[in-house]
């Protein structure tokens, strides 16, 4: 042993090597563009230098803070970097980071009121806040959870409950009683829809999956038509998930004709904003956002594009009392006697919860709703601006309207009409691009058309990084054979 | 509008804020017990003091830290504070504080290999280097989640999808063709395994909870009766959860045992370590795990008692090919190139990943296996020399052994025999102890009787605590009339 405190760290060593952490991220925060942005690293190339085995005595703080620059960093992908265009691109934030370092020396578990009242009450506000800059109605309460994924499912179990009586209670196998499930989205629905049902014991056969339009938008009129054929045929339709911004297109589902079918239908609508919601917070485009005020459920992820470090999903719900009928359960150890507070364990899965709140609550304050709003709208502006190149440029072809801050493009002259070629170029395309370690790209598929797939949502891209985009992109189709 | 950048902060006053906020967490590490441990705000008065809507021009970040001192500050139940021996103690180590300060500032998204080698490959070593900590066998792979919550979902996810063919696809409603499934339990397992049967359309009726005997543990020939019983009238047991150290009282249900019924009845053996799990680093202590090897799924926190800021839920099983084939869906703006590498998010609910490996690579450097070995002895210690004082005190009772570093107790002096005026008392006495803000204590329920519970589990817990929780405790009794 060395000498090491039991305590791990003196806090005056932590004083210090803090300090230094602040300034590798000050230094990062500046030059995050000098890391290559995708990982050039092959697989396996981490995992040899690290030691099999766990190290017996203590280590110097010193020597694990180097090896993180030294074996951690080239094994890197940097979402924080402004060349990051993949996927959906997102941010850590200045006042997001000192939040999270708030937070979680705190290490506050807010699942009950009273095990800090802060995290509670804080999360009440801000979630409201945010639901006022969504323009959402006051009946929506907000909750905050670690991803989409999870928020998902904790609608859809809601709404499994809202449809078939004592499912908390009996389950869904082995009763002759109960038809089959059926809930609809479209083939651009994100999958964590899909893996939902796939949990809740709906399955994959229980997933509709409706046609969509040459927008990639669902169409509501078969929507109508599958809910009465289901109907016909002994299912019970139980669900609707429409998206204000697909992942691949970010197209928007028609939610305010989908509200109506599901209010006649009585089945309950989640609408997945994970990502586009954030953009109603631009007045002019609030739009995206319409007939949303009708849904039962809603998501949206600060830590997608409101520069909330990960993770932050925020679960609106005009049905509290249905998530806590599915959801709530007090062992002895956790009952109070606080009264009529809120405990956020009963309104979904997971017993442990971070201090997210926090982070939401100094981003808004830091930032201003002005401040969101004009990077939003500067990210919405280099988008349409780079899709004016893209279709301004006869050897390109723009694949989807571009409602947000994502563009869909391909390398299309007009000499190739082979699909299976026009794919392997575009894909060596990315992949060239992606070996520069300046930008980085992911793609999609489009009604069969492989897709490059541009994302600009880190706070620090700007004009420059999609003009050298668009230089690299001509380039390298020019070295095309 | 004011001068603050459009990124909302400049990396320059990062610098100068974030060690700001170094020194208010070194200072909040050396003297946390300045604060009340347990916050003494009734409800309201937090939410009271926060504007009803959100800020439309970016604010100073100083002021923001300045409400968080004045406003945020006494309304948290300080988690991180020596006197919390409440539900499971746990610890925000300074070099997992650290740690979560890179994690943050880089915002990886683990989902898959690509979007960050380091992050995989750092998951698969240190969750290797936990398992061979734990003396667990080879064959056991680790993935790092959130909470044991959805640590459980998965593992019963997994065990639901090999037993019953095809719920992937075809789900469980409104089938002929399938008998309910049950799991078993004992009713001291934790909350979120009736959860999870829940949301996974198992239902509550599909929990059987099997009797403990009078040490809290679950008694084996009643699992075997149980299931046999259950197979005569029509059920398809498919899952047992054991546990190594239970929520109330930390017992240790019989594992070897649990898991010859579970490999003689094909059943799927699901061990819930989440606190109990970290003693088995400790050599003398490496039993508490005997018969976990044979388990298909077991669960243990980092968060809980190895010292990782929350969230860190490590789920090893030796069944991931029947994780994938529950959980793995690819679509087409995920697919890869990379070949055979390990994509996480094909593990389980979540898509997005935090980089959560990297706070336990360095608390397991920093502490080294050693050094974490000696706290956890520490903790035991200590709740082994406060039970002896228990035990000699002919007014105190303990309720359950200990194992672990939790004591079950209660105030019973010979003349009260009433079980009402027992329980009545030893709320009073968790009450002004809590109210004095140094201690803070949380309560049971034992075989009907109202237990004082206390968990050491901080790591700044020392002997001077528990001798000031034996003083107060004598003298609030003392008071009682």
């Amino acid at each position: 042993m060395t000498e090491k405190p039991l305590s791990g760290m003196d806090p005056e060593e932590f004083r210090k090597l803090g300090k230094e952490v602040v300034d590798w991220i000050a230094d990062y925060l500046k030059n995050a563009e000098k890391y290559p942005v995708f990982s050039q690293v092959k697989p396996g190339d981490i995992k040899k230098q690290l030691p099999i085995a766990p190290p017996t005595s203590p280590e110097r703080t010193e020597n694990i803070l180097a090896d993180f620059n030294r074996i951690i960093l080239p094994g890197i992908t940097h979402w924080n970097h402004p060349g990051f265009l993949a996927y959906f691109a997102n941010s850590a934030s200045a006042p997001g980071i000192l939040a999270e370092m708030l937070a979680t020396a705190l290490n506050v578990n807010g699942m009950l009121w009273r095990t800090s009242p802060s995290a509670t009450e804080l999360e009440e506000v801000v979630t409201d806040w945010y639901r006022q800059m969504l323009g959402l109605p006051v009946e929506f309460q907000g909750v905050i959870i670690d991803t989409a994924s999870v928020s998902t499912l904790v609608a859809l179990t809601a709404a499994r409950e809202a449809v078939h009586k004592q499912v908390r209670e009996q389950g869904l196998s082995g009763r002759t009683d109960l038809p089959r499930l059926r809930l609809y989205c479209t083939e651009h629905t994100h999958s964590s829809i899909e893996k939902a049902a796939i949990v809740l014991g709906i399955g994959q056969e229980g997933v509709r999956k409706i046609l969509s339009d040459a927008e990639y938008r669902m169409k509501p009129e078969l929507l109508s038509a599958a809910i009465e054929e289901d109907r016909k045929n002994g299912w019970l339709p139980f669900a609707t998930v429409a998206t204000v911004g697909t992942t691949s297109s970010t197209s928007i589902d028609p939610v305010p004709a989908i509200a109506d079918i599901c209010q006649k239908e009585k089945i309950w609508l989640h609408v997945d904003g994970a990502y586009g919601g954030a953009a109603a917070i631009i007045p002019e485009m609030r739009y995206v956002l319409n007939g949303c005020d009708r849904a039962d459920s809603f998501v949206t992820n600060p830590h997608k594009w409101l520069f909330a470090p990960m993770d932050c999903s925020v679960l609106f719900t005009r049905h509290v009392g249905i998530l806590k009928q599915a959801f709530s359960l007090v062992p002895e150890y956790l009952r109070t006697t606080d009264g009529t507070v809120n405990n956020y364990m009963d309104w979904g899965v997971q017993l442990g919860r971070r201090f997210r709140s926090l982070k939401l609550w100094f981003i808004i304050r830091s930032f201003g709703v002005e401040g969101l709003t004009s990077l939003l709208r500067e990210h919405c502006r280099l988008a349409r601006e780079f899709a004016s190149w893209v279709d301004a440029d006869k050897n390109f072809e723009r694949i989807a309207p571009v409602p947000f801050s994502v563009v869909c493009f391909r390398y299309h002259p007009n000499e190739i009409s082979d699909e299976t070629k026009l794919e392997k170029f575009n894909a060596q395309i990315i992949e060239r691009i992606n070996a520069t370690g300046e930008l980085f790209l992911s793609h999609t598929k489009l009604n069969g058309r492989y897709t490059i797939r541009i994302a600009i949502g880190n706070i620090a891209t700007t004009e420059k990084h999609i003009k050298r985009l668009w230089e690299l992109l001509k380039a390298e189709a020019d070295k095309l054979e």
